[in-house]
This record gives structure tokens, sequence and C-alpha cells, in this order.
């Protein structure tokens, strides 16, 4: 029996693993579960970490970090020699052939093998050369475990650009078409900047698709002839209202069917994890299914810190059919069940109830209170006048305030009704069930926060005025009151993940353009520089005397420039905002080559494929969502229940004595079984012989995956079927294909210690 | 039999009519079958147009248009006396009762009676006054019964507003909250004109939702502190790029929903009328089905100019089960083949087969050339190396040149091959062949352009050289190789007439606007104005005299002004685009009143919404026609054949003979029975006993959506019929419910005359 290896299986399944990584040998064996736990990805995430932020330090450094030079290469080498040694435990694990064959692990050498010369070059030349290759470093980070959704953001993103790419096409083949046009109609007017080359026409047709220089591109040619808005009307209509939706409507398409597809190949994958571990469970005596010791001995493996109940529970849970074995078809459940989080349910409902009858008296009136409607429209009333009170004060300060005055007895009053508010919760409701909801949550930080400020500004502690200034956001509670913004906000939450995985592949974007914008254009525009442009204006800083005063001319965008990482992650953003963004361009192209306007153009493409993605993922999240809920009308009135998937456990006396039994046999003298002796603890309390026991997890975007294509998950399991085993009567035999023959290099699990030496949690 | 009121039906039914407009005495019948003719139509769309028009006449008029006041005030009477003779009409055929209950026309009664007023006081003083109901004009042109497509997408756009308003409220929301936030940390810095008082925070932070004003709201606040950006950065982040994209997610939903809703109910409400028309049609003898004759009886007023043979073949292909009469079933499929344009189907392949041997086999040549991929391919090149020297040629040119010189050898070389290209393929494929593809059809008016361009040229007409630029048009011709664009290109040409009815919208929108900026900003910015304004640069004309030079300083800004209402329209077009709209806003509030402010922000906010429909709409029509072709997976391939739906009919030499039989007892003597005897003749001619027709109609998204939901379909139909007919035994009885009682105002149809006096068509 391969306990072990049926819970790597599983691992894999859950982590999305390829089978064909699966170690072979007990050499790869030592070496996997070395490369599989939280102190490897630690490290390797740190190390990754590390070589990003030496950009900070390096060369065009930001000047409150400037390090050495022999300092910051001596850190790269040594982070680089950090990569080296995890490559190398993923080499000995992989197999020279498999290492070969993972693309994503090649790349990864080829980079650390580049850097390292890099970096040896520059310790001993002692000064940075030209090292655009820093760009690929966000590879290092990428490839973590941790960083698992940046890498399937990417994929996603690779996947949408065939489509993209055509239509992007399109777009620039009208655009040449327009510049063409544009050429011949408006170059005659000698006092159009904008069309007297081709190059300008074209240069400004692509700024006029970011709608960055509209009106000013037309008003020359409109001066001279009026009917010449149409050539414009029709270039926007056609580019920046037909075609740019196009753009948006073709990757939400492949979006949509991509991530469909990814959700399917997820859930086979994970069908397949759960048929090799079975296979591995099964006994050859008793094919028919795995029994508690075995399913416990998987456990044990896959999440070692597990308590004896919890294990036991998991094992009902799978359990439906109550037969004294679990099927095939029991056990595909398990990734549904694993995370579960095990509850006995309370039979009082009210965490007072234990308390003596007057204190019960007064808990349950404030209890009834808290929960009437009167009290909770009273604070929404309370809310509302306290948003309107803090408009009114903003709109009669004077602009010359000072901060220490700025705490009126308002503040104070309507403070206090908050922090009666949040008391009388706790103690209606029981802290527990007071903090499980994440509104409140927001309500009780919030409103800390504001008494620390209070406190902060009592104690003349200027620097805290941003918490009193944080005091509006109480007024999101409002938003509480109607069903729809609810919702929004629930998905909010819902996506908040995805949505931080996407900013930071965005993120990643931004750091390899910053690298190349500051190889290149680092200390490029300056203060008055840039006088040959067309827009000197906005570099222009002068001490203009009027009089006898003297006014600062300031155009400030030389403020937008590449000069260190965060000057160009915030040039990077102004952008992507696009906005004005050819100023930028016109700028730095003035005092470079105008070869650097192609760093531009691409990044805007760049930046234009990532936002339109995000756009098409909250368009399809929210769709999805909204569709869910017509479909399948669930009761979304009671938000506290509404995001948990629950589980329920009725577990016996006899079950529960048996389990421990087991248990003792298997291990004698663990503390491990604690936890089910407390089980039996609480059943004699209660005087019941039975207790139900409830799992609640958060519920995913997986299993409303799941409920939305029932159907097509069905065909999907058949098919699947079909292919993978072409014989389901013998699906419960070994699988001959199978990449793990029996030559198993797995010892003998130990069962007696209470983990291996490795946990590969 | 009542044919009439039964052809009325299906037109009501047609037209998505309510049937309590349905008329109920001979009187309300005479009123309708006035009110419902084109000519009548053509009417009120010239009323609804000529009362549009009369703006660019009046008091801040087009210059080279202006009119006195008495001859616009004048026409302005007689149109609407126009109208009020129309809404009599609409009196005399509704009855007072249903007239008051209709609330459009309720609307559109109080405005003529506005406009009255209002014009004859502009009569009697001779001078306009403040007249802002003008905006209201577009409600007459709304009404039209040609304007039903803008009817729909308003009601769309309304029916869209309820969430759109929830979540917009959410985005002031935060905007507010950021203006407290901005006004609290940015006011202490006295070089930051943004956020200095409460108000300007607030208009800042509206225009910095649009972008309009970004990197420059944040550079004063950047340049002191460089952590300032964050603020900035999460406004975006929150605004921008996840609240407004919620705002599209919300519409998208909701226009799907509501474009699935209205498909329902027009799909319901043709049933409906088919059922009414069906109860009128059969008789009491007969009560199973309908019988040529009196399905004819029915077609002569429901379609008058269709010929004899084509209401033979739409009832062969009614009666597919071949019962001597139509059932209800059949019945039901009326409005699918009411619309189709039949054709024998040629028994011979290419139109030449009849010439003379050589003649044919010259043809057959040239006709296996132009169907070669040989061919196809090569052209496609010969396009592709035009366009590349088309580009070159382009950038080589110097801005000074001649249009006369600008007619190359290259240009008439291509020229020569494009001719004899199209010569080739009208003569290979046959002009009816050539002709019914769009793509044809493209390449021959390209072609045919470019040689009226050259000959005009030739003639130095220069004001055609416009028709010389267009032929970069050609190289659109290479987006046929792929399928993809194919695709897309045809959905834009499905799409076209919707588009073109958003574009509608979106003017009577912008008209309205336009009236009122004319009434409050006309003359308002002028060169040189706005000087207490912070964007007096942009309206600056100043000639300086640098040495011995002239330069003119020009700001251009004042020409986006509201002086007339084509002006208007340019400066809304800015507007709408949003780039620097605020410095058109700063301008007119800098010479009017802060109040101003409200109107340029109201338009915002309406051309989001408009903007936002558009984007859904755009979307919508792309995903589901994706949609559709993944799930039916049909061959894309024949372009020809790929967007019509054909039906087959085959008729037997009996079949006519009777069908003519009939005709002539009913109306002898009628010259329409010669399109019959036209069928008699072809057969004659051919040999065969039998016939096979074929009817072809372009499809629209009303096939594509029943097919995408085919299930859906049957469920609304059951339900329907449960509702409409609850005993549906009995459905073929009269329906005692049936808002058309016996006492039917319709006089016996006169089926010897071939139509009635008015045509209903």
């Amino acid at each position: 029996m391969n306990y072990q290896e049926a819970a790597i299986y599983l691992q894999e399944g859950e982590n999305n693993d390829k089978f064909f990584t699966h170690p072979r040998n007990p050499k790869a064996l030592a070496a996997y579960l070395f490369a599989h736990n939280h102190l490897f990805y630690m490290m390797e995430l740190l190390t990754g970490l590390l070589l990003l932020m030496l950009s900070l330090c390096e060369a065009p450094a930001v000047p409150s970090l400037r390090l050495d030079v022999y300092v910051h290469a001596t850190l790269e080498l040594l982070a680089l020699v950090m990569v080296a040694f995890e490559l190398c435990m993923k080499l000995r694990w992989l197999g020279f052939h498999t290492f070969i064959r993972h693309k994503r692990t090649m790349v990864k050498t080829c980079v650390l093998l580049v850097q390292f010369v890099e970096a040896i070059v520059v310790l001993i030349r002692q000064t940075s050369h030209m090292r655009v290759t820093r760009a690929l470093r966000p590879i290092f980070l990428v490839d973590c475990r941790y960083c698992g959704a940046v890498r399937r953001n990417l994929r996603q993103i690779f996947q949408s650009l065939p489509p993209f790419i055509d239509i992007l096409l399109l777009l620039l083949f009208f655009m040449v078409i327009f510049a063409i046009l544009g050429f011949c109609l408006f170059s005659t007017n000698t006092s159009d900047p904008y069309f007297n080359t081709m190059e300008n026409s074209l240069v400004s047709l692509f700024v006029l698709l970011t709608t960055a220089n509209f009106p000013d591109v037309m008003m020359p040619a409109y001066s001279k002839n009026r009917w010449s808005c149409v050539f414009f009307i029709v270039y926007l209509s056609i580019e920046l209202y037909f075609i740019m939706n196009l753009l948006l409507a073709v990757v939400f398409d492949t979006f949509n069917d991509v991530e469909k597809m990814k959700f399917k190949s997820l859930l086979l994958h994970k069908r397949s994890a759960i048929d090799h571990a079975f296979q591995l469970l099964v006994s050859r005596q008793r094919p028919m299914g795995v029994s508690l010791k075995q399913f416990d001995g998987l456990m044990r493996f896959y999440r070692p810190r597990m308590s004896a109940r919890d294990r036991f529970l998991t094992y009902k849970a799978l359990n439906t059919s109550g037969a004294p074995m679990l099927s095939l078809q029991d056990f595909y459940k398990f990734y549904e069940v694993t995370g579960l989080k095990w509850k006995a349910r309370r039979s009082g409902e009210h965490w007072f109830d234990d308390l003596p009858h007057t204190a019960f008296l007064i808990f349950k009136g404030i209890h009834l209170l808290v929960k009437s409607k009167a009290f909770q429209y009273t604070m929404y009333v309370v809310v509302a006048i306290n948003g309107v009170w803090i408009l009114v004060e903003t709109y009669q300060l004077n602009s010359g305030f000072s901060w220490s005055k700025l705490v009126p007895w308002s503040y104070i009053v309507f403070l206090t009704i908050y922090g009666v508010e949040v008391l009388l919760k706790i103690s209606g409701l029981g802290p527990v069930a007071y903090f499980s909801s994440g509104w409140n949550l927001f309500d009780f930080s919030v409103t800390v926060f504001a008494f620390l400020g209070l406190i902060a500004l009592a104690f003349d502690k200027e620097p805290f005025y941003f918490i009193v200034i944080l005091r509006p956001l109480q007024l999101l509670r409002l938003f509480k009151i109607k069903q729809r913004y609810r919702n929004v906000l629930d998905t909010m939450f819902e996506l908040f993940p995805r949505m931080a995985s996407l900013g930071l592949t965005l993120i990643i974007f931004y750091y390899s353009f910053a690298i190349v914008g500051m190889e290149f254009f680092a200390d490029v525009v300056y203060p008055n520089c840039c006088n040959t442009s067309t827009v000197a204006d906005s570099y222009r800083l002068i001490n203009n005397t009027q009089g006898n005063k003297t006014v600062l001319e300031e155009g400030y965008y030389y403020l937008n420039n590449f000069n260190n990482i965060l000057s160009s992650f915030v040039t990077l953003f102004e952008l992507t905002v696009v906005n004005n963004w050819y100023i930028t361009m016109e700028g730095v192209t003035s005092m470079t080559s105008h070869w650097s306007r192609l760093y531009f153009m691409t990044f805007y493409i760049v930046t234009m494929v990532v936002m339109t993605i995000i756009v098409a993922f909250i368009l399809d999240a929210f769709v999805f969502r909204m569709n869910y809920s017509r479909k399948n009308r669930e009761p979304l009135e009671n938000p506290e229940d509404e995001n948990g998937i629950v589980f329920e456990v009725e577990v016996s006396r006899d079950d529960v004595l048996a389990a421990l039994e087991l248990y003792k046999q298997m291990c004698p003298g663990s503390s491990s079984l604690s936890s089910l002796q407390g089980v039996l603890q609480t059943m004699d309390k209660s005087g019941h012989s039975s207790l139900v026991y409830l799992g609640r997890r958060s519920r995913t975007k997986s299993d409303l995956s799941m409920k939305m294509y029932e159907e097509e998950i069905q065909e999907w399991y058949a098919e699947y079927s079909r292919e993978a085993l072409p014989e389901p009567d013998q699906s419960l035999e070994r699988d001959p294909d199978s990449p793990m023959p029996d030559l198993s290099p797995f010892p003998e699990p130990q069962l007696n210690s209470q983990t291996g030496p490795h946990s590969i949690n």
C-alpha cells in the first residue's frame, strides 16, 4: 500500500502538476519532498523578490536606497546562486530528460546563465553596463509555486493573443489607410504640424486612437475647412468605437472559452489524480474500495496537521452511502471535502445561553435590539446624517485650516454612536458571530481606526491625520441596504484574489518595461528640456517676475521620467491611463531618437492587451455570477450563509468508538487521538448518542462552475473515461498504462510516526 | 370571412402593434387604413425631419442658411399643423379612450401644443425668444413608423437605466469621498489649483474620472510629495478600472436579458397575431384549416403587390404536410415564409450554357480560371504589392505636391489589372452571380470609382481627387483571406442596420443637447476670451511678431462653440470623445456661470449611458454570433450561401393547373394570372412535369435567436398556450376572450378587385 505516493498524486492533482513530472525513484522522491514544502517555496519567493528589489538600488537607483556596485552585485550573485540551487533540486527530482522537456524551466536556466555572466562582469568592472536583460528577472518570481495564479494569467493572456492580434492588424490597417488619406488631404495646410509628413501622420493617428490628442489634432484642419471634421469623426467611429469594442468582444469571447476549457482540464486532471490514488489505495484482496484505515493512512501524508477527528469526519463525509468502504464514486468527491472546517452543531443558539438569568435577559434584550430592523435603519439614518454633515463641514472649511482644529464636536458625537453600536453588536451577537461577517469586521476596523486617529490627534501627532480623513468610509455601510450593492460588493470580495493576481501580472509587465525604460531613457528629460519639440511648454520651469511678485511657471512633465524604478512605475501608470501620454512620448523622443516612439507604442499595445483582459475578466466574472444567481434563484438574503459550502455529517457513538479502536491499533499512544476522545466527551456531556458536525468552507468559482456546467461535466466525464479507461470494468485494477508500474520507489509508509520525515503539506 | 381583418392582425403582429389599438368599427378602420400606408409614413417622417432641420435656419443659424423669422416660423407652423393632422387621424382610428391611454401619443400632443403656442408667439413678436423646448422636437421624428428601431433603442436604454443608476451612485459616492480626502490632503498646497476648494476638488475628480486631466491634476501634489501619487492611483483603480467596468458588466447583463425578453415578447406577439388571423380565416364548416382560396384572399390584403405565383408558392411552402389545408401548426410559420423571394432552380449551372459552342468554351475557360485558387491568390498578391507601393510612394512625397502630378504609372497599371479582373469575373460568373456577392460589389464599385477619379483628374478636375485617395480601400480585400475577418466583416454588415439606428439615437440626444447648448451658450466663446480661466491659452489668437516673421499663435478652442447647430454637433462629438473636454467646459464656464458645468456633466453621463449601451450591443452581437457558430458548427466556408435562409418547394403540373383554375374562378380576367401561366410555360419548355422553386431571404438576428433558444422557445410556447388558450383542444374555435367579437366592423372583402381601395402594405 502506497499511502505516500497516493498522497503525492492527490497533491499533484490539486496543484495541477503534470503527471510526467511525478518522481520515479527514491532519490527523485527525496528531492521531490525537499522541493515541495513551504520552506522551499518561501525561499523561492524571497529570492525572486530580492532579485526584483535589487533594481531599487542599482545604477539609476532611488536616491535614498543607492548601494555601492560591489554590494548589489554581490547580493545579486547570492540570489542567483540560490536560484541555481533550486534548479539543481528540480533537476534531481525530474531527471535530466524531463528537465529538458520542461520549457519554463529551460528558459529559466538560460536567463539564469545570462544573469550570472552579467553579474560577474559587473563585479569585475565595478560599474553597471547596459543591462536590458534585467527586464527578464520577473521570470524568477513567476516561476515560484506561490505565483501560480500569475502564471495562469500569463498563459491566459498568451492564449487570447491570436484573435487579439488579428483584430489589431485590422486596426493598424485602417490606421495606415487613414494616415495616407490624412497626409494627402491635410499636408497642403502648412500650419498643420500633425500631418506634414507621412510619419507624423501615422503617429498622430496612433495617438488619436487613444484620443489623447483629440480636438487638437483636428483643429488646424477644422479651422481651414469645417468639413474636415468628417475625416476625424469617421476615423474615430471606425477605430475607437467599432474596432476597439470588437477587440474587447473577441477577447471576451476567447476568455470565456479559455476559462471553461481551463476548468474542464483542471477537473479532469483532478479526476485522473483521484483515479491514480484510488488504484494505489485499494488492496488486491478488497478491490472494491478504501477503508477508513487506508484513508487515514493517506490523509496522514496528504494533510499531516489534520487532527484524527477531522480525518474521521472527512471520511464520513465522503462515505455518503454508509457502506463499509469508499467506492471510486465516493472518492471522486475528495477535493470537495478536504478543505472543510469541522464544527459541532451547537445545541444552543446564543453565546450567552449559559450565563446567569439576569445577564441572560439583558443580553437577550440586546440581541433582539441589535437584530431588529428598526435598529439597523436607525444606524443607516445616522450614517447618512453623518455623511451629509461631513460634506457640509468640508465645504465650509477654508483652505488654510490646521489639522488640530479639525476635530469638531460632531466628529466625537458620531464616533461615540458608532462605538456604542459596535459594543452592542459584539455583546448581542457574541464575538464569534460578530467577527465572522465581513461587513461587521469592516465597521469594527473603521471605528477602531477613527478612535486611534482621535487619540493621536489629541496628542498632536499630525502624521496620523489621514486616519481621521478615512471616516467618510463609514458611509460605505449605506450600500448594504440594497440587494444589488450587496451582490456587487460580495462579488468584489470573491474576485479580490484573482484581481490581485491580475494586478501582479500587470506589475510584472511594468517591471520589464521600467527596466528597459531606465536603461534607455534615464536622466533624459529635465526641467526646460525638449525645446525643439511641440510639447516644450509642459517641461518648462521658469521663475516669472511680474511686477514685484515672483510666479513659478511650472510644466511639471519633467517629473514623468525614468530616472529610477519608482518614477518609472508612476510614469508607466500615466502611460496606462493614456491621457496626455504623447507629451511624455514626444518629450523623450525629442531628447533621444524617434525610434523611442516604438517603446511607447509597444507599451501602449501591451497594456491594451492586459487591460482588455482585465475588463474581460470583470465582465465575465459578473455576468457569470449574475447568470448563476438567475439560474439557481438562490436566496441571497442571508449574507452570512451565502458564501459557504456546508456538509453535514452525523456520527454515532458506536462509529466513534470503532474509529478510536482502529486508531489505537494503528498508532498506540499517539496524542492525536485526543480530538476523537473529545467527541466522545461532548456526546457524554450532552447526553445524545449521536452528534451532527458541520463542515464549512467558502465557496469558490469552481463550485459555481460545477453547478453552471452540470450537464456538460457529465459529458466530459463520459468522454474522459472512454479515453483514459478503455475498459471501465477493469478500472479498479492497476491500469497497465499507468506511469507508475510495480517497481515503485516508495518505502512502506511509517505508520507509527505521526508524519513522515518530510511533510508534504 | 374576414380577409382584411386577418391581414391587419398579421400586420400588427409584424409591426409589434398592440392589439388594443386594433380598429373596432368601420370609421376607425377607414382611419386605420389611411394612417397605415407608406405615403402617410413618409409624410410623418418628412414632417419630423423638417422640424429638426428648422434649427439650421433659426436664430443662431448656420450663416449660409439663415432665414427670416417669419419664414421659418411659418414653416414651423405648417409642419406643426401637419403633425396635428396626423394626430387627428390617429385619434379617429384609436378612439378617444385608447388615445388617452397611449402614453407616447399623449406626450406628443402636449409637446405639440407647447410648440404651437411658441411658434405663434415667435411669429407675433417677430423675434426668437429663449426656446429650450425645441429640444423636445425629436419626439416628432421618433414617433414615426419608420423610426421604430430608434424607439426600441430608447426603450432599451430606459430599461437598462435602473441598474446603471445604481452603479453610477456607487461611482459618485466614491467620488465624493475622494473629493473630501483630496481637499483635506492637498488644499494646504497653495500652488495646487485643482483642490483649493471643495467644489474644485469635486470637479477635478469628475474630470479625472474621464482621465481628461490626468497627469496634470496629479502634478502639483506629486512635485511636493512623491507619495501623493498613491491617492490618484487608488482613485483611478477603483473608479476607472473597477467601477466603470462594473457599469459595463451590469449594462451588458441587463442588455442580454432585455434582448432575450424582447425576442420572446415579439415571438409571442406574432404567434398571438397568427392565432387571431387563423381564427378569422377558418370557416365554420371546415374548422380544421385554411385552404388555398382563403390564403390567397388573405395575401391579397396583406401583400397586395405579390404575384399570384408567389402567393401560390408561399402557400406551398407553408403546407409542408401535403394535406389539402393548412393547419394552425403550418400557419405558425407564416412570418418565416412571407418575405421569401422565389426563383426557379435553374437546370443549367452557368449563364453561358445556351451560347454557341466556341463562346461556351471560352467562357467556360474564363469561369474555371476565375474560380481557381491560383487566380484568387494572384489577385491577393497584386493587392498586397499595390498596398506596399502606395505606402512607399506616399512616404516619398514632399508635402508641397500637386494633385495632377499625383497619378504615377503604377496607379494606371494596377487599375488596369483590377479592371481586367472585374471584367473576367463578370464574364466568367455571369453578372447576376457576380453582383449577388457583397464583396464583388465592393470590388466593382471601388474599381469604377477609381476609373472615374482617373478620368476626372485627366480633365484636371481637382475636387475629385478624393476618389483617387480612396484607392487604398482596395486593400480591404486582403481581409477576405482569413476566416475570422470574413466572420467579423459579415457580422459587421449584419449589424449595420442596428448600428445605424443606435447612431440615430445618439444623434437625437445630440440634437436635444445642441439646442439647449445653443440657447444658453451661443456666441459665448470667441478668440482671446476666457482670460480669467486656467485654460486661457487654448482660446488665444495672437499675431506674434518675432523678428521679421509673423507667427500666428492659435489656440483654436474658440472653434468648439455652440454658435450654430453644426458647430454644436462637432463640439458635442468632441465632448463624447472626452479628451480635453474640460477645456471646452472651463472656457464656457468662465464666460457664464459655474452652473454651466451641470450641462457638460449631464451630457457626459448621458453619452456614457448611450456609449455603454453601444459597447454592450457590439459585445452582445459578436459573442452571440460566435456562440452561434460554435454551437451549430455551420460550414461558414461558402460566403455566398451563408447569409440566406432557403426554402425549397416542388410544384407539379397538376397543382399549378388546379391553382390556375381556382384563381380564374375567383377573379376572371385578372392580369395577375400571367405569372402562374409563366410557370406552366417553363414546365412545357423544359419538359419536366414538376419544377423546384427556391425561396431565399437574408438571415436576420431573429433567425439566429430562433436556433439558439430552440428549447426555451418551446417552453415559452407551452406557457403562452396555457395562458392564452386555457383549453388547447378548442383553440381552433373562436376564442371567447378575443378582443374581436362577432360584431366585426369589416365589410365583405371585395375579391373581384385586385386590392382594396387602401392598400395596407
